[in-house]
């Protein structure tokens, strides 16, 4: 049996086959048209008559048919299908980027198809199933992805784009909020509130997004003549950011005046632990300033100061990088969006 | 132009043309087979030596090439993609339903597309689009569906789940926590804790979750010759929850000592209320009791008591039920997970 034996007349009836879904085929027979007709009536650009046009998604509209926008897409060489591949749905940002990716996608006639990875895995295990849904572009978000399958979506001629993590491969983008310039801004904040022993958690030390935290946090310091006095590693998470502080704030550690947490989550934990674990006052003895401005930062018990994410802007562009498809030249191509500082309670 | 001749090559080189993506009839020159020998390498069931696919597999993995899952599946009159239809990311209950819904469909070999109903909006707007996709089955969480739009499902026999909303439609499933009976259950606890002025505050009125979780409440009261003293809409929300609770404790008002929320969003949010802006105390003069047991319920500065929704098993029947595609006979068909009552320092 050859390929094409395997395509009687598709699109049109591949899926309605077994389904008893009312196709192209059954309306132009019930109108007396050619059935390429009635999939005409659904395209924008069509040189049919409004009189024939509104016949036939009267009917349409009647008999429940919708066309099959899969294989129309594949005609016309897209499915029109993005794929998200995600590691981390317990850190609030990552399902606000959820909602607003899948508006934003949605508003420019894509969809979203999501790819969870599973704790522990990185994206590489699930690339070869998302590759084989044909998507027209890939988004990589809280998840590591090897340059070998970098190569691979290049191969194929799948758009790739990593948000909230920069990669050095020069055949892909990156989106990010400007990370290194926001965690120096925090630190030049701290200063001028006369903070002397400021210390950072860190989420996963792999990730850019931390490293580039770290590393703007040290260079503001730095600025003026201080340095980062203890860091401990919180794994992103409210548990990591809770362990992080029993260790920073234990009998016989130097005095920290100010924890500065490469996420919002964590900087919850820390919060959770200073109120409850010890006698120290935020902000009057330690001040707390986080990454992100998830919901939870602006509720009134925490009253969290971090740096808000600009998740809308950081979409648009993501959106339309996936269409230019590949970076020109062969450098790293990164896109920082301005994120800021939002000023509350806790610093 | 026929909808014969818009698809020259399909599926093999369909999408390939454009993007230079390696195809099937590429292998099958270089290697001097058919194009459907390569084709059969990839089906599990094929008669082809050991040698032969292997030959090919090595080829395909070199070259980068991957077969078409979505013209695969439309060729055996499934896409293998189930929508998933979500109304709302901002209760912390959903992303946690969205990452298992993911993990448990790609372990059964589907794959999710997701669409977000925006905020205001019902599951209506967006089923046309959703349709379109050709979708093996749909579920809708947190959103209204018009029966004319599941009536629309059924005619195109695309299986259709409510998750966590019941329905009256004869037509489709519903998968549910046995909210009446944990709401009676969170009753009878707080009566035997000597509580005699029991609140409620409702998420959406028109909700069968919402409806369900009073009715239960009221009942289990009722047993112990109690009612509900007190009533507040708080929209599902951390700040309805606040809202609500400002209500519900404004000078003035009979004395209330225990309030048992929809969800838990709302219970943090009257947590958040009673403890910074009254000087009531938790749990000595007010119990507080939630729904869902979301991550932050277990969070030591919350301590929530609060009802167990066993995402798991709920989604493990949502994807069994859509294997089955529609109840038989002709009455609204509910599965009912149990859950359970998580006590904490809340209640």
């Amino acid at each position: 049996m050859t390929a094409k034996n395997h395509l009687p007349e598709f699109p049109l009836t591949a899926t309605a086959r077994s389904s008893g879904r009312p196709t192209a085929r059954h309306l132009a027979e019930q109108l007396g048209v050619a059935t390429s007709t009635v999939t005409r009536a659904f395209d924008a650009d069509s040189r049919i008559s409004a009189k024939l046009r509104s016949r036939i998604l009267a009917l349409a509209d009647e008999l429940g048919y919708r066309p099959n926008a899969i294989a129309r897409s594949l005609n016309r060489r897209r499915t029109g299908i993005v794929a998200l591949v995600m590691g981390d749905m317990s850190n609030p940002f990552y399902p606000a980027v959820l909602e607003a990716f899948s508006q934003q996608l949605r508003a420019s006639g894509q969809q979203l198809l999501l790819f969870v990875v599973p704790a522990g895995a990185d994206a590489d295990t699930l690339m070869p199933q998302v590759l084989q849904y044909q998507v027209d572009g890939i988004v990589v978000t809280a998840a590591k992805l090897s340059s070998h399958m970098s190569e691979l979506c290049a191969r194929q001629g799948v758009a790739l784009v990593f948000l909230n993590r920069r990669v050095e491969d020069p055949t892909v983008w990156s989106v990010c909020c400007d990370n290194q310039r926001m965690a120096a801004a925090v630190a030049d904040y701290l200063v001028q509130q006369n903070r002397h022993a400021c210390a950072f958690i860190s989420g996963d030390l792999q990730s850019s997004t931390t490293a580039d935290r770290l590393l703007g946090f040290e260079q503001g310091l730095a600025v003026h003549g201080q340095r980062v006095v203890a860091q401990c590693h919180g794994g992103y998470s409210y548990e990591g950011g809770r362990a992080a502080a029993a260790q920073l704030f234990c009998a016989g550690q130097p005095a920290i005046d100010a924890v500065f947490c490469a996420n919002d989550q964590m900087a919850l934990g820390v919060l959770s632990y200073l109120r409850l674990n010890t006698s120290l006052r935020v902000p009057e003895d330690v001040a707390v300033v986080g990454f992100d401005d998830i919901c939870a930062a602006s509720y009134p018990e925490h009253a969290l100061t971090t740096v808000h994410q600009p998740i809308e802007q950081m979409i648009a562009c993501v959106i339309r990088l996936l269409g230019e498809g590949h970076p020109p030249g062969n450098t790293p191509a990164l896109c920082e969006i301005p994120g800021h500082l939002v000023l509350r309670a806790t610093a």
